[in-house]
């Protein structure tokens, strides 16, 4: 009886919108084989441009109206359409796509009820509320919000809708039926039905074009780029990558002249000390560039209205989007109430667990790496030592670096399931603890070979070639890889779709015509996804290793091969252009992250300095005494180890102890949120009444 | 004609309160002959303990009625009087005194016109109102504010009695007469024409014996200290200072106890092994330790309740007092408004500027101390090498010790100069780069000798006896001067105005009844002050140098001569009584200062650690090396130094370039404190007055 009245109720205001709907889609969509897609969106798109991509299973025509229930895809519309969200339905070729667009009232709404934080004219991040929309600071481009934020308001809207009536509605998908509880989130029952397959974010095409032009395309800025715009369109995260590397290109120029210099001039008598110089020189460089990167980091930071304090990042982090999930855990904590003595012993405990349970974790990797992977990277680089054929040189080292994928591969799944024991405060520590790990693994990798030709056999011809080997496979390889893969994979899945098509309309026109809809194309494209796994990292993570390993390679053996900062100052230059048209075009759009550093990196690259130190310093040793005058007694060497073993002990120790205990950090994050939420409303009133007034008080 | 309308309606108002006040002031104090000055205290300090005391000159009795105008002593009780201060007026020997008490009415005033920041109940720092008073934490002892408020307070409320008169006000002193001009504070003015000799805050007696009872004479403690209380008398910074002397006493037990072990017991055949291996280990203790002790310090700054936020320690002392200075030099910018562009550029020239400024002055410093200093230190050290007499010896040492008092007050002058060109933040980092810069000086002063006989001569029995020497004196002559030195001056002050007071009155009854009041006896005590001036630092800077000094002896000559570690331990054990009976009984109660860590110590004791991690390794060649089997070439010795170069290079540089750029965080300050003058007030109402339904939310 209920459940009658119930999808009565449903169906009488439902059915209304659904054909309003449904004829406002077909008056908008008058004939999509002569009208381009293209031209429709841009007609659109000068209120709110289509962002988010549903990709569910084409609905077989012929059965409309049998079986019970509604047809799930169309309340799926009329739901989506009752948010306030505009709903493109587009036919595929062997699935349907929903394109929505959120006007920014709509987005405005979402926002309010996720009490996101946004940034106002006073400079303070509150909770955003629609009234005063007025009080808050736009993006660059006029926008109220950025990509980021509407992501996070388009999925709160997605999956925000749920059966709001006491019983379940019946829904029907070709000849399979199913209920729809109260209380259920529409997305997750159809996803978990398999009718909807993905949601992902799709490209606006003039947005797009636009950047490809004045971005990917405009290969004579060198390392200028449209960091604004690019930010605008992708988020935080890579747009700071792509900050990240157009400043390191710039400052590699100095280093890559220099050590050109080195290589084609001849100093006559100062030879012998030239090369310390340039040393000294890049290490200097080095940590220079690395100050003037973050101070670079922090200025972006504050023109894009991000309040992400330098050194209390985790501050930043609790206070945005994990704080509750950490509130949670601190949650019991806040129930006991009174004794705070006990409320800290709590706090100490669980904060030294997670300590040791990530120094096991890392104990396990470090072994691992030790122990399986360090005696099969000396068998490799004694065999290349022994082999004399320069051929089979070459080929070993390209089957080496093939045979390596799969090792990498294992370790990442490995660190991912460790990670996974770690109570790790949020998603972005999850990341970077996974980087941590998994560098250790490329670093023996990558380095531990070259170190066994510089310093065991002193042979430094192989170690050149090496070096050159490396820098120029690893530009050639990964930028193929890069490039080619997706477009592979991409034609992979077009061929499959299509053949799909052929077979199941046998004697059917040529399939010219299949291909107008943007969005399949965008669907058959690979997800930006990261080599070691999508789980806690994108493709960015692939994009940082590349970077960090060129930046090891020529730090750590610089003094045996100056030239390599000019290779890597070249390849730096085409990798701008190259990932910015693998984002542009062999990609979808990625998922917008939040993080507004670079994060585990930049631990990395200074890590990588201090170790070039070192290694220079033996490379210097080793290029110097030829002679074998300057024999180290076994006595003096175990106390330079000792010595930098105990610099390493220094330095790392520091990491282990935090200096600021949990629950100190705990009550002061509570404290600060507890405050922005209570004079939030207030504030906002006088902000977007009384500016006036606050201009004239002061 | 205005002059007698307003002299009147100050005489009006003024004379009447000044009759009352002069009748309580005479009730209260029947006699102070019969009447201990003692009892009057623990009478009257059941409300309110007298905390200041300010010393004018005795007014000559017989002159009263000549001359023209009120009698300014007078004028400035009524005048304290009328702001709600209780005064209490003490004759002394040829002073009088005022001892100040304010109720906590009056305080809470004050503090709202200061518009102090204070913790609330809800853990936000907010404007002091002295209406909502019951949402602010109170201290551990029960008070509404801590000793530095109060102090704030007193001074706000003292300095600012201004004459509100439209006219000047005639005041007379003895046979002087001078006009009080309209808006002119009383006390500077009675401060320039002499009157007002001193302003100074005075002890409180029932709480300072209990707490030389519980803490400087309760011997059995050893290092435990109640610092709570410590903190509630004298302040954050001393209470931090005796905290960490505390911690850093405790902790040295452990390498007391294995340096000992490693003098006492013969390892056999191990022996070899036993000092690399006490390195190792006192090294991680070192990094441990002050790992270690930047947690307890956030622990305290959270039992404390102050909001100091690790990492962004700018954040915290903007936001407090000095945000005020900050701003007016901002002001400029803020007036010019809309181009944010010149704004950012403006910063940027300042900041780099302010930097350079400083870079001159470290250079100054540092090129001083090796053109001037070294080779005196060097010849210092020649001379005790070459001399062979033991007695001779001591004498040059403790002439030397003498000698170099002069140099260190000479550099110490210089540094105070020097910095006064800096432009920089605020008062505590201006004392953080004196400490910087005459900590230069110290360390070449007390190492490069000992390197001397360490290194070039390897003469290993000099340099042992050195240390001991240097360890027993230092400890002897400090403790000396520290506790003997101002209990001389203060016998030498009373002595002489004993002898005045008996040559003005000759012939009068002997002088037992002079000395009843505790004001003068205190007023006669030296300053807590710095032996290198009082403008920046107090005794506190003498107090962490003398640690400062014994850490990087006994951390940097580790291996030479392990059992270091056991008489530092003891004397620290002594120093801990010794400082507390030193700041208890022989000085005057310290200005307590704001300051919550300690400041430029903690980078300076973390060099050390990094310079012994070098020096132990020279000596452990030199040790191992008698047989000079290990010659080491100068190639590889040039490649060794340009290693540690390098080092300090990278570990240098990183504190040359801030990572966040000036105006960045310009921008963060003025925002952070903008929202909190906004909301302050509402959220204020809904602490005080929903408390019990935040509860209830939760």
């Amino acid at each position: 009886m209920s459940f009658f009245l119930t999808s009565n109720k449903y169906f009488g205001t439902g059915n209304s919108i659904s054909n309003k709907s449904r004829s406002a889609g077909e008056s908008s969509h008058p004939a999509p084989e002569f009208l381009g897609d293209s031209e429709m969106e841009t007609l659109q798109g000068e209120q709110a441009a289509f962002e988010i991509g549903v990709v569910i299973h084409k609905r077989v025509v012929d059965e409309i109206g049998n079986g019970y229930g509604y047809n799930c895809d169309e309340v799926l519309v009329d739901e989506f359409r009752k948010v306030g969200l505009i709903v493109d339905r587009v036919a595929g070729l062997h699935d349907e796509f929903l394109k929505l667009a959120a006007p920014v009232e709509t987005l405005g709404q979402a926002a309010a009820e996720l009490k996101l934080k946004k940034r106002t004219h006073i400079g303070v991040d509150l909770q955003f509320e629609w009234d005063e929309a007025d009080a808050f600071i736009r993006q660059a481009d006029g926008s109220l919000f950025s990509w980021c934020e509407r992501f996070r308001c388009y999925n709160h809207m997605i999956y925000g809708i749920v059966n709001n009536g006491e019983s379940a509605v019946a829904l029907k998908f070709n000849d399979r039926t199913f209920n729809w509880e109260p209380g259920e989130s529409l997305m997750w029952k159809l996803e978990t039905e398999a009718i909807v397959k993905e949601l992902f974010p799709i490209h606006d095409e003039t947005k797009r074009k636009l950047l490809l032009k004045r971005w990917a395309l405009n290969l004579w800025d060198l390392t200028n780029q449209p960091i604004d715009e690019i930010h605008a369109y992708y988020g935080t995260k890579i747009a700071t990558y792509f900050a990240f590397l157009g400043m390191y290109t710039k400052w590699l120029f100095f280093p890559a002249v220099f050590g050109l210099i080195l290589q084609l001039v001849d100093f006559g008598s100062l030879q012998l000390l030239a090369l310390p110089f340039f040393f000294i020189c890049i290490t200097s460089w080095a940590v220079l560039f690395f100050q003037f990167w973050k101070r670079k980091n922090s200025t972006l930071l504050a023109r894009w209205q991000i309040s992400y304090s330098a050194g209390s990042e985790s501050g930043y982090k609790y206070m945005d989007t994990e704080w509750s999930s950490f509130h949670s855990s601190v949650g019991s904590v806040r129930t006991c109430g009174g004794n705070k003595g006990k409320e800290h012993e709590k706090f100490q405990r669980e904060e030294w667990f997670g300590r040791m349970m990530r120094f096991r974790n890392d104990a396990i990797i470090i072994l691992s790496i030790i122990c399986l992977q360090l005696p099969f990277e000396l068998a490799y680089a004694h065999l290349y030592e022994s082999i004399g054929s320069d051929v089979v040189k070459f080929g070993l080292t390209a089957g080496y670096l093939f045979a390596i994928q799969y090792f990498t591969q294992i370790g990442g799944k490995v660190s991912v399931k460790l990670i996974k024991d770690e109570k790790n405060k949020n998603s972005e520590y999850r990341a970077n603890s996974l980087v941590y790990k998994v560098f250790g693994l490329y670093f023996m990798q990558s380095y531990i070979g070259i170190l066994y030709h510089a310093v065991l056999h002193r042979n430094f011809m192989t170690l050149r070639q090496v070096i050159i080997q490396r820098l120029i496979i690893s530009e050639v390889l990964e930028n193929l890889m890069e490039n080619s893969l997706p477009y592979v994979k991409y034609s992979y899945r077009k061929y499959r779709a299509i053949r799909h098509k052929r077979k199941r309309e046998k004697g059917y026109a040529a399939g010219k015509h299949y291909f107008n809809s943007r969005v399949e194309k965008e669907y058959f494209k690979p997800i930006y996804a990261a080599s070691i796994g999508d789980e806690l990292e994108d493709g960015l993570f692939d994009d940082f290793l590349e970077l960090a390993l060129q930046f090891g390679m020529i730090m750590m053996f610089a003094c045996a091969f100056p030239p390599a900062f000019a290779f890597a100052a070249l390849n730096n230059i085409t990798e701008i252009r190259a990932d910015a048209l693998k984002i542009l075009v062999m990609f979808r759009r990625p998922v917008p992250r939040v993080d507004a550093t670079i994060g585990a990196w930049l631990n990395i690259f200074q890590f990588l300095i201090v170790v070039s130190i070192c290694t220079n310093c033996a490379l210097l040793v080793c290029l110097y005494d030829r002679e074998g005058k300057w024999n180290i007694s076994p006595g003096l060497a175990a106390i330079l180890i000792m010595e930098h073993v105990l610099l390493l002990i220094k330095f790392g120790f520091s990491r282990i102890v935090p200096e600021e205990p949990d629950w100190v950090k705990a009550n002061r994050m509570k404290n600060a949120t507890q405050a922005q939420n209570m004079c939030s409303k207030q504030l906002l009133r006088n902000i977007s009444g009384g500016r006036g007034m606050l201009v004239k008080a002061h």
